[in-house]
């Protein structure tokens, strides 16, 4: 499995519409069967804090994501919406995993 | 549930160290059946850039492991493994979830 955490700062006067685009497009991503999970988190104590909580079956599934019209059209959403650019990072496991 | 999301930094010439030590660590965390993740991850593309990705049943199992002889231990052992603080952010779900 490959996790990756998307760090983003959301633009203060937009987290509701910010919220509603991650859920609009969440099922879409979710489609393809290598993406296993796909889950918006708001850090605790702050209101313009987010972080996707991503999880793939392995590289393929990562690169169709990233490739993917779903994606592509997300980014452009997100644009309005957020104060910088997101923090990506991509994560490998290291030692035993609980999933 | 409560993610947990702690970033680290690890001093270049005592990667290995760290990974026994989170190895060493991880079957006490786990003993408490509100603590549901403690994976240790590497950043892609970093040797030294980590994060564990935790996750907690609600918000007194994560008191309980953060008030935890397991955890206080582990911090002291991680003083001279780490270049420099953890970054640690509590995660709230916001909308549908996978997990």
């Amino acid at each position: 499995m490959i996790n990756v955490t998307a760090a983003v700062t959301v633009r203060e006067d937009r987290t509701a519409e910010f919220e509603q685009a991650v859920a609009a497009a969440r099922p879409a991503m979710l489609v393809d069967e290598g993406c296993t999970r796909w889950d918006l988190q708001r850090v605790s104590g702050s209101q313009v804090d987010y972080v996707l909580l991503e999880e793939y079956a392995d590289g393929d599934a990562l690169r169709r994501h990233g490739s993917s019209a779903e994606f592509n059209a997300f980014g452009e959403v997100l644009k309005d919406l957020v104060a910088g650019p997101p923090v990506i990072s991509v994560l490998r496991p290291v030692g035993e995993q609980s999933q």
